[in-house]
């Protein structure tokens, strides 16, 4: 949680002794409609020779806690520092314009198992002919689609650099549907066994799921925010003809709020069920209660009448002894 | 459910076997205040050379599991690959210019059975001089209004493909009117039962209202936003006098907004009547519980005490011994 | 309640014989600061010929039924069929501009017992020298005010038709008051009772009261929103001088849905107090069953134990019978 | 409640024989920073001779049920129609502008006592060189103020009209404050009680100052609407270096609601502990009862065993008898 | 909580004796890239003829008891009388741009214990040239920071006074985070406890945090409104370059509202989860009272049949006797 919700420098980068962590991974891809190339983990100083304005240039820096890299990207493309303190602390998805680039941030989603999922942030530097991502675990949705460009399937090869961080952005934003889609399956699963057998798990469960809600809420809402702002965008890193393309992303990120403002709905109808059911229950058990103490109560009464011994009676003692 | 909150393809055209599914159903309507044609299942190509630019050209199109038809489409008017996604995916309601027509999308509605609401997407994309509709399952609720046109009822006849594109819209939100009616319907009756015969029954009934209800409002706003955008278009696509009429529908969703939201205020307030009577009941019983309790268990101590042998009692034994 | 709720046609009007029908009441008031003159149930095509531009000329149409005077009317005064839509069919609140008239539709209330609010919808068309006003059913709360007009008493006879139609909404919103004082009234009546000797009947006057609530906001929100866009509109068919009046009206609205919200508040106060009493009520009654069984059923159980019978115990008859 | 709630005519001032009304109270102030004069009582028509446009002239009048009087001022200052209307009816604050003057209407707040809060309405007509304040009753909260005018303490008297008028709404928002102190203190005093020594008194207590805080609520936020509304006004009636003087008012306005709302969670927060200790303690209650009849009701039991009388038992008589 | 709530001047600086109140402290630090100089508590006369344009001046005042030296600040920068008000009594957050110079004010938190939470006022007067810093109280957040200056670290010595500006309330603003942490890392610790060993403890902690997190609230919005306004600043006190420093600021305040807003969200939650628990706890209790109840009052009726003595019974004493 606190991860999410404070915005604290990413304690592993800082604290930890360099040598144990991860190595950093850096990647850099290069195309056009005709050239295509790839290098993996070049030292930072021979990538940057080899960036060419003539080719979309994509680098993707897996892990932020080596500062020679930052720092070499900072310089090499005149990263802003409070830029930088947005890569490397966690922070609420944002579209900001500087002068030289544009500055994108979003959460990544992942769902570990059914019901876990797990954010990680991912942030997008856009100049003019590349794009920097930035991210602090290894490990991405983007495979299949660097198959796609390795490939040459789809358009993308004959885009810019802006058309490219559409593509990124749209596919992390297709898997909150893959998120959100368990979810609402995880709804009509309690709605079941809430009408059929219900439990002290099902009530447990609604909770859990409404906290995953709340957060996807607190990773959607800015984002829709930011995605309106690139749609609005007049600095010209985005091309009018891309801009069509954020447009519609916009739209399902709106979808997908609505949709979690839905599935919000309806845990709170399920609450209402579960608390239902539970009150039903209890005015069941007090009925039985009430009917048995009725029958009997009265009856155990009568038959102490008949048990009763006047002789023997402390009070009426002296009459039974005159006897 | 699923169909309704997530975007994605409609799998039954994806991977089932082209052949088992259903014939796609395409339908042209032509006509202007003098000519009228109609032509049904004609191949797709045929098709195409038949649209006619000094009449309106109505293209129907009933399932969207056949590429080869999209395609042609496609390419005749130039579709957007985005559009096409929106068209063949879950969407909600939108309404978005094109440089060279209008796209529309909505829910269709009907009303299953008294208390079953099934929702089916349709879109359009509107055009100088045709009206191109998409829905993935046969059937509509255009049948008596395909009569009017052919029998030249109203002023359809005389209008552009604008107007045919209102009054395909006006039939659908009208019919939402019918299923909002019988949800009136339903509450009252629910309001009946709950004052005369309350049980277990109403409140599933209420949370089913209240389900339905949640549904609703995901197809209602955004189409609200849709229309507003019609109104407000200046794209030439819908001429000015055809936006009064846009803006006569976009008055009757705000009115079933409005219904809807005194509806869910109205189940919101059964719902406080139901827990009110299960309360009350479980008071009345506890009640009941406590008058005999009151009474008789005194009672029973009274009278036990006449029951009470001094002579053999354990403790006193020694005295009943020394008698 | 399906007449506020639903658009449907006044199915009055239209499956009744009309010879069953009460005879459609056609009214016109013709007056100018010299002139007066009122005629009543003249055939509608002469009375269209009495109208005289010099003069302020309001003709008041009772029963919406005669097709025959709708369409006389909507030749002469050039109406749009969806202004006619709105005029015999239920609809909100709502205010709309048309190229030769202005158009203003809204809901009268009647107070019919002290405790029961009937509603019916009155439409106005505004023309440069003329006013149409259409209500279902006879009887209106106007009479005072035309008898104003007669005596010559106020400025309504010095002023134009706009103004008129201003006096005539000024009348029905004033009676909103009157029926939110009844409100106010039964909430003061219900939160004495609620102290002094709460029952179930507070409860279901309550949920009477917020469901009232619930239909007068539906239908103050619009009108709000309609004399808002009165007091903006520049078509001229509104007199800058009487703007200042629609303002006045205006915030009347505005006090008038604050008192409501004000009241809504009230009412879910009033629910908590009625809930508080009785969960308090019941812990009393529990508490009761408590002390008693507290007290006595120990009691019994020792009493219990000096009415034992050790020698006509079974399990102990071995040692009786030794005796 | 009645008064805050609906806009009638003041009673009091229509139905009562004028003689057994209070005199109305006419007070006039002049001043500029030479001169000071003050009278009281004056006939209006001598009052109003005496009016100097050197100086600021600020009429006041208590009671507004002499027409006379009122209709003197309306000629004099030709005061609209509906101007006069909202002086003597109830209604909620606003500012408007006229084209000779200015008007403002507001709530008064007197805290009677400890825990009684009565509204009173004033409203304020600002000319150029005149202010006149109109109240029902007498007694208003400006005695200290009127003395600093003729000392001639702080700048009043170097500033013109609109500077007073600022001055008057400053001194009644600033009572507001105490007002809404005294609720602190209350709920204060309440959250202390309802931790030690809760009892139904605390739950009266709490919704007496909900429903303070409903009414609050009612006259604060069109006042801050009103003011905010003055702030952005050009008409010049005030001028622009004391706009900023409005402006703080404004703020004060805004941090009064501020209060308010927190005050209104905080008493919700009361009641959720109101709620939780009730359950507790009928928790409790049930738990002892519980305790106490699972040991003894199973003891009973036992002890009842030891109890019987075979050779008395109605069933067992037969074998009784033989023995 | 009335410091909070209610705007009065600060007590403790009026009505105590000065003698026995806290000095005022006075200090002046002055720096430019080249110069550093820092002053401690020299008369208010000496240390405002030390000022020099060349530098920038930042003058803090800990102590708002003394007049003289507020005078004196007041009659140097030409403070207005309104804006020396929001200094000495509490104000809720908010920028306002004056002719010659701008005004901040916000709330300082401490967190003194764990769960304890402190609010300061602090004020700034941003001029040309200097920053003026007025707190009630000794002690503040800014001593590291002082430390930077002087060592000159980082580049606020080559900064100008708006910088100086924007890196105290970037300091101020980072500790609420610390603040926010605390808070989320409590309703952990209360979730955890819930789940495992629920008591009536959490209840009110959960209230605290409540109350905490509306206190919050109070201070977060206004600030972020006021920063929103510092962004939109044309009055040239801000330069363009710092403008985006304070857009950052405006960032971390809607994060934190943000994350605010889900704490309170969870808060809710965990308030359902306590009164589940203890509904569910009442339940178990209620079961067992029944069951105990349900076995052993009938059984117990039955062994009082046996019970019965039918000649010792005083209705059937006749047929005893005849016996």
């Amino acid at each position: 949680m606190p991860d999410l919700m404070t915005r604290k420098k990413s304690t592993t980068s800082q604290f930890l002794n360099p040598k144990q962590l991860p190595a950093v991974i850096l990647e850099l891809i290069q195309y056009n409609d005709n050239e295509y190339e790839m290098v993996n983990n070049l030292p930072i100083k021979e990538l940057l020779e080899k960036l060419n304005p003539v080719l979309v240039n994509w680098i993707n820096v897996d892990g932020l806690h080596d500062h020679t890299i930052i720092k070499a990207l900072a310089k090499k493309f005149s990263l802003h520092s409070l830029l930088l303190d947005d890569i490397t602390s966690d922070h609420q998805p944002k579209a900001e314009e500087y002068e030289e680039y544009y500055f994108f941030t979003l959460k990544m989603l992942y769902r570990i198992e059914f019901s876990k999922i797990e954010y990680e942030q991912i942030s997008f530097v856009l100049g003019k002919d590349y794009l920097l991502s930035f991210q602090d675990k290894e490990g991405d949705l983007f495979n299949p689609f660097r198959d796609r460009i390795r490939q040459h399937q789809g358009k993308v090869r004959k885009q810019s650099a802006d058309y490219l961080l559409y593509r990124l952005i749209d596919v992390i934003v297709d898997n909150y549907y893959v998120v959100l889609d368990a979810v609402g399956q995880q709804i009509e699963q309690i709605e079941d066994d809430i009408y059929t057998n219900p439990s002290e798990k099902e009530f447990y469960e609604i909770q859990r799921l409404k906290k995953e809600l709340i957060y996807l809420r607190k990773a959607l809402h800015p984002l829709r925010d930011a995605l309106s702002k690139i749609i609005k965008d007049e600095s010209g890193f985005i091309q009018p003809s891309t801009i069509r393309y954020f447009a519609d992303v916009y739209d399902h990120v709106v979808h997908l709020i609505d949709s979690m403002d839905t599935y919000k709905d309806l845990t709170s109808s399920l609450m209402d069920i579960h608390i239902n059911t539970l009150n039903t229950r209890m005015n069941e058990v007090i009925k039985v209660l009430t009917v048995i103490s009725t029958i009997f109560i009265p009856l155990t009464f009568i038959v102490g009448i008949y048990g009763m011994n006047f002789n023997t009676c402390p009070k009426l003692a002296t009459n039974t002894d005159t006897r």
